[in-house]
């Protein structure tokens, strides 16, 4: 896929489809607060803020993981699913300086990141942004997901759930944004 | 590390510390021709073209081959190393779709990628950059090689070998550019 498609910018403002439910800040600095923000696939300008992000191939999912996933996951833009966050996070230098086997290790085989979000699939739908490598950028991703009201309490489960991994202590940057649908 | 300080970029053009000694066009479309490259960290404008890629974490190294890399292996930029490669390279879509356990199976176990680079450490010193998620880039990698004029024909078995490989018959454009350092 072109990369034009796969780039998407989150944009932050008094504006937008989305309106600001809740803005935490769970480690290291805040964003500015703002009370909209759009999904805007390509650049965009942002009146607060803009966040870019790509997707991109797998990097940790197994062929195995990766037909199990596919099998019963949801794309995110249902009609249905008018709630939805944006979770931008950073890791630590000490994660991105382990080899590839010993953060595999960490992501599924400690800390069961995949079988984690499988619990709550169809119905929290999930695209993860890739920003490491973008110039420019503050995070490492942008995880966007989207749910109906009546998931939300399923949602927070599964925050809880990967927020208690061995993962989530190589992050030193995250920053929450509870969303709902206006348009 | 700080991204603006992984970013390079390579400038072609009628002038540059290194000259061009050959340029060919292995698979896909050609770049323009030069006689010139600058390799530059950070941003740079180009007077023909301009190449641009990050250096980023392991994709595929485990540990062992990661400790065993680091102990010989050598960074580009030796005084004796006037002899430099730039080898940019693009995936297919069908290496892309791949899972991460598919892509390093190919990779290492099939086509010991990681064992024959050993073979030439350290006189043929690497660095590569990942350029596949980078907005107006071309390629997915820009791999930057150099050693000295002795080191020569290692760096063509080098090249030969990794070129039978079955990873190789994902790579659908590839150029190389042969340059000698002149400043």
């Amino acid at each position: 896929m072109k990369l034009d498609t796969r780039l998407f910018s989150f944009t932050g403002g008094s504006r937008g489809q989305y309106r600001v439910t809740s803005q935490a800040t769970l480690k290291g600095e805040p964003l500015p607060t703002v009370t909209h923000l759009d999904v805007v696939q390509g650049e965009a300008t942002g009146e607060t803020f803009v966040l870019r992000g790509v997707t991109s191939n797998l990097r940790y999912t197994t062929a195995f993981e990766s037909a199990a996933l596919r099998a019963i996951q949801a794309a995110p833009g249902r009609t249905a699913a008018t709630c939805a966050a944006l979770i931008p996070i950073r890791k630590s230098a000490r994660w991105w300086d382990m080899p590839q086997d010993e953060r595999r290790a960490i992501f599924e085989e400690q800390s069961r990141h995949t079988t984690i979000g499988m619990r709550y699939l169809p119905a929290i739908a999930r695209r993860l942004h890739h920003c490491r490598d973008l110039p420019g950028e503050a995070f490492d991703f942008l995880t966007w997901f989207d749910f109906a009201p009546a998931d939300a309490p399923a949602f927070d489960a599964l925050l809880a759930a990967l927020r208690q991994t061995k993962e989530w202590s190589y992050i030193d940057r995250e920053i929450e944004y509870r969303l709902v649908r206006e348009a």
